[in-house]
């Protein structure tokens, strides 16, 4: 099995499954309990909070959990758009953002908020100068991915977070969740107020997430109740997947430039092999991220690249897993101006620092069979 | 060790932990991805959700997955009030609601929604007459809890659930957390549209919830995103905490006969014990929960008791353990009119179907000498 989704989601690495088993059996009491069951569950969260703070170069009362990266960009942007929304109704996103950001955004719209869109070249990046052009006195929120998780395009967060220095009246988040095994420092610039992390895109539990929040920033809680993360986010708190994150983050972090540098390796390779057939199309820039490639072969849907792959026992993508059972067109391709149907025909790999260029050599090996077969067919 | 503190959270089956383990150790595939390994956790998603469908006796297009019981609290609560805003903006609870159905709530009340908090009798328990006579043609919500968290009271969700057919507009939420081991059927009555569970008060894991959702009635999404769940709560779905909480709900509904009847054993012994002390009160209900006691030494402030048997190894907690670290008088006694110098003075036993009547006796053994030595410094 070659294993080429890294983008939906990951394997959880051994230990931090390991760190999950040990805490629900030994430390599974409830955080707000005052005995020592409790005081241990507590002392856990503490330490796996300033372990990940620490790793993300903030301060501890800046992290919050998460059940995941939708729960932290719904939280991020519901949450500004209900604190500061006597101040203006103005958000501005890109148009390749995920959709746990611009469903959240068109869900705001029918409660009277104003989203501006803005547009992306053919590389799939958003231009600063069209930020510039777009922000406005009641403009409350900027947000805008730091790695596309379509085609890997990495967004110029730090000229974004450079122009905002003039916009402090203007909160700006960062979905991150496609990168955090790829650029660090993850938190690129001081402006950023708000960045979402998602734990099982990085070796972690899926349902855990991470809200960084800048202090002294304000937003609206989503989920209130018990009053847990300083009345910010209530629920009992999942210790043990939050300290399996904690774990995950820091093997990600630790490993990142090997990864990186071995992803880049295997990704730079099949793009270079794959461009070589006149009817295969690469959409990922190549200067974006490490780990995502998409491409096409024109004619063939993406599904059924897929499929001729998983019968190689090799799995990749029809560029988002949460779009592939569902027949839409990619959004960012769509962005980009690629033509529907080239970016029906859309596949996408995504790696780990595990995946190895005997992986590659399969996979290309395949795909020459593959070529060959489907131009057969047509 | 003793473990008196179920009712904040239960340790986790192994048989369910071993069920995350394996899940993610061989089907950890996003259930969005098309292949193989996506489809394997698509189906042991449909698979978790039909067991669940079928041991609450409801539609598998009724069970939503959740991050716990805070969530489905809010989103029952929030997605009430934005589906159905433009009809009315008046709710109802009763005033020993959880936190996740009173804070929420006071959440939407800075939105302009008014909420009736209906009084309870000193058993902690709502009067429908009350509920009756607060019904409004702009109600759009009745939130009552299956059984009090803090004592144990049984609220009248059957007569509710009678009374509300005559109020066909409102949606009727029942926060069900408490009551998942208890109460068979956990859906007493079928004009009940939404009901919130949480696995980890029946042995499941921390971090996922249910809400039920009856087919037809309508509430807006609080997580937007990705589209999963039927488009109602997006979010890579935690296929391993959802596989692991089904098997924890089918071994607690198994076992639940049993574990109410060893339960009540207990806890009406330790009432009966409790009771004969004249400093003693107990506050539970004798018809309530067979899984929670509350009761209170005179003087002997909550914490200082919890902390009494903790040097012991009995653990137990005072009232609720999201308000323990808070210094909060407990609002149920509160609303049950009890003297605050009374329920600062409340801790809580709380039961599961593995404590024993030896436990029970050590508990008695420890008070007594506890009680000896408080009457002494006072």
């Amino acid at each position: 099995m070659i294993y080429f989704d890294n983008s939906a989601t990951t394997k959880m690495y051994p230990e931090a499954l390991d760190t999950y088993l040990k805490v629900n059996e030994k430390i599974f009491g409830n955080p707000s309990s005052l005995h020592q069951l409790g005081n241990m569950a507590e002392a856990l969260l503490k330490q796996s909070r300033k372990q990940i703070a620490d790793l993300l170069g903030v301060k501890t009362d800046e992290v919050f959990f998460t059940s995941g990266g939708t729960e932290s960009d719904n939280w991020a942007i519901k949450g500004t758009a209900m604190e500061k929304r006597a101040a203006g109704k103005h958000m501005i996103a890109s148009s390749v953002e995920h959709p746990a950001v611009t469903r959240t955004m068109e869900q705001l719209e029918m409660l009277g908020f104003e989203i501006t869109y803005l547009p992306v070249n053919d590389r799939g990046v958003v231009s600063v100068a069209d930020l510039e052009q777009a922000l406005r006195k009641d403009t409350i929120l900027v947000s805008i991915m730091a790695i596309n998780n379509e085609v890997g395009s990495i967004q110029p967060i730090k000229e974004i977070g450079a122009l905002l220095e003039e916009y402090p009246w203007v909160h700006f988040h960062v979905d991150a969740v496609q990168a955090a095994g790829e650029s660090n420092p993850i938190i690129q610039h001081p402006r950023i107020d708000l960045l979402s992390l998602s734990a099982h895109k990085f070796h972690g539990p899926k349902g855990v997430g991470i809200l960084y929040k800048k202090h002294g920033k304000r937003i609206a809680p989503l989920l209130t109740g018990g009053g847990q993360e300083s009345g910010m986010r209530s629920t009992t708190e999942n210790v043990g997947g939050i300290a399996a994150m904690s774990k995950a983050l820091r093997m990600t972090l630790e490993a990142s430039e090997e990864n990186t540098k071995q992803e880049r390796l295997i990704r730079d390779k099949l793009a270079a092999f794959l461009s070589a057939y006149e009817d295969v199309h690469v959409f990922s820039p190549e200067d974006g991220a490490s780990h995502i490639l998409c491409f096409a072969m024109k004619g063939v849907r993406g599904e059924v690249m897929v499929h001729a792959f998983e019968n190689e026992g090799i799995f990749i993508s029809t560029t988002s897993a949460c779009s592939s059972k569902k027949n839409d067109v990619p959004y960012t391709l769509g962005s980009m101006g690629v033509n529907p149907a080239w970016s029906r025909c859309a596949v996408r790999i995504s790696l780990a620092g595990e995946n190895t260029e005997a992986e590659a050599e399969a996979f290309m090996e395949h795909f020459r069979t593959l070529h060959k077969k489907f131009k057969k067919i047509q």
